[in-house]
């Protein structure tokens, strides 16, 4: 097999580290994101910028569209619940309403599709069992079935040394850690944004449930936080 | 679980019988199509068509483009291979070049975002192992490797009872024996097209595998086949 592995990207902290740590693997990175009737296309391009800094070979941007489902607050016109704290976030059992359906089921298939075509190895994924907030589609349980499907409907995973794997770098890791890990790889999160509702500058909100494990892991991780918050 | 069942529809003589399968279950149905790069677009006015007959609830047809990736004389500029008959398509356990890398991965994948919203029980793909001309992602392991993993994905998926079926109706007959099922439903096979390469009338080629497996398959059922054919 090749030194070609897919990494998803969506210009957040956790696909950029898992993006970073591949690199240090000695990986050719080919970086995809995804158009997906977002309310904002600021993480698309601060993906543009996290490839361009981790010299990635290609980066693709798909469009799909899964408003056509609705169902999510990320795609729907559903406001963003916000919060102070990061305790005050519902129990993590909840699924909570940003949650969109199959997105990374279907940004996986895509990643096959693309694996499958350029002979990469591996695709990158940056899932957090951690401080996955609930959603059902970054658990690990999830990642295996996914691994074991992908094997089975592909050309190239028709033999064993041709396998396809997904590689969960940050599977284990708290925000703090993460951010840790990168930081100690030169990534530069100043590139990065995590903020479910940024204004039309770019700027995070400091209040929704992403933010505040954004500030909460550079808290942890003791790194200064070089994002910038408009805190409305 | 409500009676709701997503179908995946091309236009062809599998999915459209499978969709009549599903009706003949009592089932709701929810019709699902792509578009998804191909050459042509009889097989989207065939699938409404289809639709139409069947009495779905609704028809969805999604813009998703695999040519971005390449790698299929689906989707690519390459020659669709032709033959005289149907004995003369290569050996069934190559790959054939008409294979879209993840296509039914992908399909699927939207299909368990939209089951998810409209909660509902079942998908339904007109797979068959015995016809299924050596693409790996028609086979039963797949689509149980696909069915596990999807109810680890979603939210619906989260309990038992609300656990999301992949239904294979075809999985285990042949092209003649689905035809004569659909007929016996009332299958008007005059809306379905099957050919890889239809003229610019929406007439079929004749010669390409896919052509050359409904030929066979009418013969096999005793059915006039209702097809217009081109023979270029």
């Amino acid at each position: 097999m090749t030194k070609k592995a897919i990494v998803l990207s969506s210009g957040g902290i956790d696909s950029t580290t898992a993006m970073a740590i591949a690199k240090s693997k000695g990986k050719e990175i080919y970086s995809l994101s995804f158009r997906y009737g977002q309310r904002h296309s600021v993480e698309l391009e601060a993906s543009k910028k996290v490839a361009l800094s981790l010299k990635a070979k290609e980066h693709k941007i798909i469009d799909i569209d899964l408003r056509q489902f609705g169902g999510s607050a990320l795609t729907d016109e559903i406001k963003v619940p916000k919060h102070e704290n990061v305790e005050d976030i519902k129990d993590e059992k909840e699924i909570p309403i940003t949650y969109v359906p199959a997105r990374n089921t279907i940004f996986l298939s895509y990643a096959m599709a693309w694996a499958e075509v350029l002979k990469a190895a591996s695709i990158y994924i940056g899932v957090t069992a951690v401080d996955y907030s609930g959603y059902p589609d970054c658990r690990p349980a999830f990642i295996e079935a996914f691994e074991k499907m992908a094997n089975l409907a592909t050309r190239t995973g028709v033999t064993k040394e041709t396998a396809l794997k997904i590689k969960t770098p940050l599977i284990n890791l708290s925000k703090g850690e993460i951010i840790k890990q990168g930081n100690a790889l030169g990534v530069d999160y100043s590139l990065t944004i995590s903020c479910y509702d940024p204004d039309s500058k770019g700027r995070s909100c400091g209040g929704c449930d992403s933010c505040l494990h954004r500030i909460k892991g550079f808290k942890e991780a003791g790194i200064c936080d070089p994002t910038v918050y408009y805190h409305p």
